[in-house]
């Protein structure tokens, strides 16, 4: 979060544009200029909290002159009636922020509980909880940091930074070894190579043509054991397809590494967090 | 979805930037220039549809040659199995675009069909299902235009085009009957005032001031009858609260106007839609 | 003024886009880079005066280091040879943003001087004085905040916060109960519903549809008078059609409740004020 | 106008965004999606038009599809009653645009006229009509435009195209040879070098620096025509100051070769066009 | 070229805003606005040609019904007084967009011709000729695009697509193994990590802590030649360090993977390619 | 560079987005949130320095807090081993914005030193070394600084602020007397008209037209002293043509005003400065 992320900045000010408009009439009209007030961000239920700094940025985006103090970290656990946060400052600049930071913070923890609910379902086990490129159109690098923060890892970030060789491809280039070759000619030797396999038959073509990951596509625990059985180490493996569907443990158990769930950001539940106000009178 | 929006054509293109980066180097490398291909988009449940002109807009933004023919419209009923549209083009283009169109496809029409929900529980009373402000960041206008078509009625859309009237400003202007006063004046007078309440006191104070709406916060149903019998048509009434919690008849049934559901857009389940593509060789 | 608000940010970064360029090169190549100067502006008339707070931004999107002192608010008002605001600071930045700072403080303060000129003409009636949709191109914030420091009220402003059903809208839907059933069903519950028309029929036709406020096209006073009596407190009227050709006391005595005025803003006379430095030597 | 101009871009997109803001929910409600209309551009008053190019580019944002019909070009004098444009297309698209086109095409042509006046005052005489810098924020491409289409010419267009040394910088300089100096030294030597003198002595000095160009401030005709006579072609000579309060054929008389005018800008009177649009049935 | 990239449109359309401002007035002034020509592309000297795409591009970003018809294709070997392409269209829009073409153009074949010379001076060896992170501001989109053309390859496009280790990433994590341990911890599964080494004992360390890639700053050939025994394929090897003023043979001749050379896009020769046009009349 | 310039501002941003991507994952996941580090920008070679305010703006763009001193100023000559200056600050961001800051910092210095180097060449004559438009896409701003620093002169900045009539502009118009003409029309007052020529008789006519500056084109040293010559002072002369192949002594002794040479940012060689990080422990 520390750190500058254009991304960032351009959904926060989309968020505050499209909200805002040409301003809040109601404050404007009933709480004059210079009034100060204190606000309390309180969880209302337990949740892994995520996008604090988030919501600090927002409010600093409408008044800089905003105290923004956090009792928490993202990644902390919270319970329910916990103070988050406090800010202190104009009365105006904090309601007219005030839905922008809650819609934000609330997505952001909504993803990283889940995230953490399935870290946990896997516990004990070696396999790793990652996202997809499943997100929300917009929120993808604030989707992505949730996932990070609930314990889980990302998956490549976008079509640029990751080869993933699905069938398409496959058929294009003519089978799993060339489009293996004409992709590892072609990319940057910093990346690794995906390839999404259906069957035995072609996760032994793909570790033949020396791919660094195989992604089983919607297979049976039983078909996934035998897989890793086969690579024996030689590549990643990751399930794939409807897993929050699945026992977790039980994929896990089979000895992939990776297990990629897009409901992590494409099924967004909104965490509990309330933000109350007091004026100063 | 027409006409000209500058805010739906923003999160397209931040949604296309942030999901393509410099370039789909895994479709670039395996798929020739100029190979086309066949895509389908086909319902994997029962939903009502949404999003069909926005996934073609996404198409032509990264290909206006692609081809794009939808079989039914923004706001049916699609059954699991129904080819919702099909897509003919550069397969180079429709793979980059695939992801970007689906994510918001998905989600548009998950809050339709939820809102559609809504809006069956309700149906023979004259209650009208409306959304929040609590939408996605960014998503803004998508999301209510997936309410609409729903079936449900838009809140305003944000700060500057309506007006609420909650605590802090009764509190800053000193009474209700102040706060209105002072937001007439301020507002254009094609606005009406919405004011919010918890008590039958407060009703009456807002009745007097002329609030035009008044806002019934997490009352009981039998509270909210109640309000309707003195109100008795002075006023509109909205029901407001962790409504998706609520049996949605049963607050039908008291009498108020519209029903607010948060919900709608903060809790977002992404519809089961798949794009399935065969290559012309 | 005082709150987030980016459309006054867009336009105040393309004046200076636009005026800047590359560099103020006269100033860059005649003036040392650490000379400091001080500035007065002065009322070269009497006027409202409106635009401190956005003079001061645009000095400090130059240099956050000059310092601004302001001797009078935005909608008081200033005799020949008042001292509005003083600047001190880095004379290079100060004359680079001198021209961009007076070119908006001159118009808002035409435009807020030009209302409170109509809003005395209705002294003692009930009437407002509105402006229009006849905004410059990308002034609209500014100048709709100029009306209203004026004394006046605004219009809608823009197409998706405010309905007004005219005679194209009255045919396409067949007729003005059409229009207006069609509206209420689609627009936010938070909004008005606005109905111009030019006859008597019109206006009981809009009135039984339910129309929140009845436009009165270029009637005679005579006209109005009469419409006021028919409508007797049912909706609100606003009188409009080249207002300002009219004498708007007669007008406002109809007993209409808004003029709206489209001259406020479609016709601009820069109030004369002027910007001098003196260089600290 | 058939020239890429990102400036005028982005002045109507603006103007759009902020005319049309998430829809024109009037339109969107009331008019059915594909019915058409026909519309016609008239001149209710005798004008020098500007602005049917940028007109047409307005309804094209919009909708491409929009067919635009001239019979005018800019800088041609209509009167009233003349059609000066139809436009056959999408209702709900062409609508939408009105206001904008109308905005912006009024506003231009307001400016040309008013050039065209000042233009036709001093015909007769060598002197040339020039706007200034005091442009309306955003629109100075397009302002600018409209005084070289109603005869005038154009002021250097921003602080990094042309250079002129006015009181403060000759005082940072310690004189108008050391200014000169220094800005001949700097500047690319494409540019003329103006200096702003208040006497006679003055205008020897800069004479003798090798100014291009000496702007008369505020003189009396007398001192301008003596300063023609000393200067006798040596340096062009712009007459300044309150222009428009003056009689504009005596102060040309004065042998002056440039009359620059703020008020070409600074003050705006929107021509009276009108847009009617008649729905196809 | 032909897939969406939002930042090659970003720096073409930066580039005409810097070169056109507010319009070509020797263009306008004196070419009238019928006037059409045609164009030729001819190259100067001997090279591999890169651009042809990207100036086409340029001219229809100034004029889509410009004509521009490709003779060679991105990556040929042109030789002196090769027609590369030709532009048939309006004068104006042609002449308006010739600079900025041919500036792109220019330097595009530069770094894909200077790329080419490395790629020859290796051939016969398995190394491969790599690009860094040393690109031209704004151009990294287009310039790794050359230096692929010219038959290089990529290293990571950015921060956020690759890991490289480095002396101060190890000394704040403690060691190599720490570094490498908590980047992989971090990174998304599908990025390989890369280490940068100074001896054979860190070369070690790095093997150890499972690096994939290994870069040899600075070394001798002779220390290069060492560390491919020792590490014998167990990670690729990059040589590093001022490699412009090496014998790139001798370098290849030592059996690492990859050569990364700043300079072919740090230092930018521009090849000499011109455009001629003639008017039709 | 202390003034607003959006141009430097928007490359600046381009870079760091192309850079930074969604962030640095080597930094971010090595090097503790509060480390901090001490960074010296080091001369690796003679050169003027040019664009040391431009790194510190690179750096605080990134991080406000970091604390940049410099020990030279753009212009100045460092020698192989000075330490230009030294940061302070947040290790991560730092080591974020460090390859950013040094590719503009030795692109621009780069420049400058050529340009010194053109400078020096042409010593003890009146001839001024200038620039073109052959500058890099989107480093317009910053490499035309770059050029000043080094001792030289800008030419026109675009083409909209200075006039350049070539062949094409020649034949449209019919002659160049008549190009001359519609440009001086069209044109503001301020800018001064620069003709092409090839001959003494195209020379002639340029010269009885009024043109202010006489390019002259691929001339021999004899032809251009001919041409002095025959002007004597009636315009200013400018030797073009690939004058980097030339000898510019030779050349500025024919007595012609400037020499311009594309050259100078054609053709771009980083220079070799270094920055070194240590982190504090």
């Amino acid at each position: 979060m520390q750190i500058y992320n254009t991304q960032i900045d351009k959904i926060i000010e989309l968020a505050l544009e499209e909200d805002i408009g040409s301003g809040d009439i109601t404050t404007l009209s009933t709480i004059p200029e210079n009034t100060t007030a204190h606000g309390r961000f309180i969880a209302k239920q337990d949740t892994v909290i995520c996008g604090i700094d988030v919501a600090e940025k927002v409010f600093h985006k409408i008044d800089e002159t905003v105290c923004f103090k956090a009792y928490f970290s993202d990644g902390d656990l919270v319970k329910t009636g916990d103070v988050i946060a406090e800010v202190d400052g104009n009365a105006r600049s904090m309601l007219t922020a005030e839905r922008c930071a809650l819609n934000i913070m609330q997505r952001l923890s909504g993803v990283a509980q889940r995230t953490a609910e399935c870290v946990e379902m896997v516990k004990g086990t070696k396999a790793k909880i990652a996202d997809t490129r499943k997100t929300t159109p917009g929120m993808r690098a604030l989707e992505k940091y949730a996932v990070r923060i609930g314990g889980g890892t990302n998956h490549r970030y976008n079509l640029a930074d990751g080869v993933l060789i699905k069938d398409n491809h496959i058929a294009a280039a003519g089978s799993i070894t060339a489009a293996v070759t004409n992709a590892r000619r072609f990319i940057p030797h910093t990346l690794k190579i995906e390839v999404e396999v259906e069957t035995v038959d072609q996760l032994n073509e793909a570790l033949e043509a020396g791919a660094d990951i195989i992604m089983l596509d919607n297979m049976s625990n039983e078909q996934m054991a035998e897989c890793v059985k086969i690579v024996s180490g030689r590549a990643l493996l990751e399930a794939s397809g409807n897993m929050d569907r699945r026992n977790l443990y039980e994929v896990a158990k089979t000895g992939v590494d990776i297990i990629s769930i897009g409901a992590l950001t494409h099924t967004i539940k909104a965490a509990d967090i309330s933000l109350k106000f007091k004026l100063n009178q």
